[in-house]
């Protein structure tokens, strides 16, 4: 039986999370639902199903100790720094050289390492499915959201017929992809129900993506080549140090699945977000208060609403405010406009600016 | 020649200017303005007018050694602590007799000790005309602000015909107070010329205040009495234990100045502020950004504008928000709508009923 293998993409910076991220510790190493954190609940979640010396970390240049750290279970061989950041394709990429090394023949699960997900009894069997289903080498399946409002953020997947059932699972041949529509796109989208949001979690055989990369990205496999032919030897970090700058900076969506042929959708619905967000965050975190604030940390809202409160150490006092984000955390302190807070990096690039690199 | 004897009233609670304000340290043992706290600002705006041997402070039970250590150039025993609050009359009327023991003809300043006074040459110099007027006896010297706003917090004074000018300054007669007007009232006192603000500023002879607390409160005078017996005897702590919790509760306004007859105003143009609140503190302190914010401490705010900002510790990124106050200190964090700061108290006994006593 050849290898299930699940590779962790750990790359973000996670700014959106400003005060809380930080570049020492951006979003997937923070416990920002729950006492473990974003990457610990990624690697909890396959326990079962992939073994933890199967399970690969990509993460920045830096964070590998604090990987190692988080998720101690995982091998320290698994875990790969990068030198710097070249977007999914050359990071999925990566990974697949390790892996083609142990069992080319093996099944490559692909997940970001920052994704809340409701159901894990679920996102299990769907993934199973998902195994089963990108085995044979003829498929590249993706886990697809169903819609449920017209976020214009996402990627979107159109689905087209229904290749077969698996239980209550349908698999459906993806037809196409669309990144970020505007809203109108968006709010046509979701009214057809057919199409999916893109969660960036993918499934499909070692030398398959490998062999697609040769198809649609020939200089990223060409990279790829070449630290394929390092690993082991004395020259792997050089060759890796010098090569993988020069990869092409492209998501594998734009690179591979957009092109590609045999790709399919699995409706993914074990209740998913991508927790982009601290209005998202208050989704799930918090204690709601009755007047619709959200709380964690200690807190009293007196003819407030629609707020969301996340104080570390602070007794947070507030009066006669609305849809306003608060965080305090480590002697920083966020008040943002709910409906800006997807401009948080543009506070964050602010903050470096006026010079206080250390809160950043 | 009389003394000249200023009576400093420190007895407020300022919870308007939580988290900064706290029980431990009410507003005027704050430096919210400049270095010095407000207090130390009200005795040093009387150096070179009256000695410190002459002033004294009325406070709470348990401030006196916060006033011994912030103006350690009063005598110890000039500090008096009140049992409890009983308003501006009975506090007026406790100093009024130890005063009396020393001069009752001494003339005796009120001020309160949480109030802004920009330009202090000017205030010393109404403050001469003050007394230069109170001491033959016949008046009663209040200080009218010009008012610029229909302020609907304040008390207002009618002047009435002019009775003399000294230099610049003419001394007008108090035809009547009115406490705190509607808005349409306020808008019409301010409309019409002929109203001021009361500052809560007097000056009076010690031994004509003490007639007319006699006259119009006579509770008040006789528990007053009792206490003028004990001072200097071994029962003296006694006495004012057991008598001042028993005196009428009731303003020096109400009390005496809209009953007397011969009430003067001097107008007040030294540049006042009551700093009553967090947005009438920004009047004065921190520093403009340029987009309508006051900043007081690490703040970067990236389109907000009308905001009040005043961090000790913590770095302070803001977006996307307008009119907000945001005060950091010690723990505890306020974030308040600035059209609310005003109600800044409701919050405190909020804070206190969910618990956090040592957060108030």
């Amino acid at each position: 039986m050849p290898a299930v293998f699940a590779v962790i993409l750990a790359g973000g910076s996670g700014e959106r999370f400003w005060p809380l991220s930080s570049k020492d510790r951006p979003k997937q190493f923070l416990n920002l639902i729950g006492e473990r954190t974003m990457l610990q609940q990624t690697v909890d979640r396959l326990r079962g199903f992939v073994e933890p010396a199967d399970v690969y970390v990509v993460t920045g240049r830096g964070y590998g100790n604090l990987v190692k750290e988080q998720v101690p279970e995982i091998p320290e061989a698994n875990v790969i720094e990068e030198p710097c950041g070249r977007d999914t394709a050359a990071a999925a990429g990566l990974a697949a050289v390790y892996l083609a090394r142990r069992d080319p023949q093996g099944a490559m699960i692909v997940l970001p390492a920052d994704h809340y997900i409701a159901d894990t009894a679920r996102f299990r069997w769907i993934l199973e499915i998902a195994v089963d289903t990108a085995r044979s080498g003829e498929w590249l399946v993706t886990l697809g959201i169903t819609p449920t409002r017209p976020e214009t953020g996402y990627g979107y997947i159109q689905r087209g017929e229904m290749l077969r059932t698996v239980g209550s699972i349908a698999v459906y041949r993806a037809l196409r992809f669309t990144e970020k529509p505007d809203q109108l796109k968006a709010r046509r989208f979701l009214a057809s129900g057919k199409y999916f949001w893109n969660s960036g979690m993918f499934i499909w055989r070692v030398n398959v993506i490998l062999a697609l990369f040769a198809e649609y990205l020939p200089e990223l496999a060409a990279g790829l080549k070449r630290i394929a032919a390092s690993l082991g030897t004395e020259r792997e970090a050089a060759v890796i140090e010098s090569v993988y700058p020069a990869l092409p900076r492209i998501s594998v969506d734009y690179g591979v699945m957009e092109q590609a042929k045999n790709v399919v959708v699995l409706p993914a619905d074990f209740g998913w977000d991508d927790v982009g967000t601290w209005p998202a965050w208050a989704r799930y975190g918090g204690n709601q208060d009755g007047q619709g604030n959200v709380i964690e940390g200690s807190g009293v809202l007196v003819e407030s609403s629609g707020c969301v409160v996340r104080a570390s150490k602070h007794v947070v006092g507030a009066l006669g405010i609305r849809d306003i984000v608060i965080v305090e955390e480590d002697g920083r302190l966020l008040v943002c406009a709910k409906e800006r807070a997807q401009e948080i990096k543009r506070l964050v690039a602010a903050l470096k600016e006026a010079g206080y690199d250390d809160a950043v």
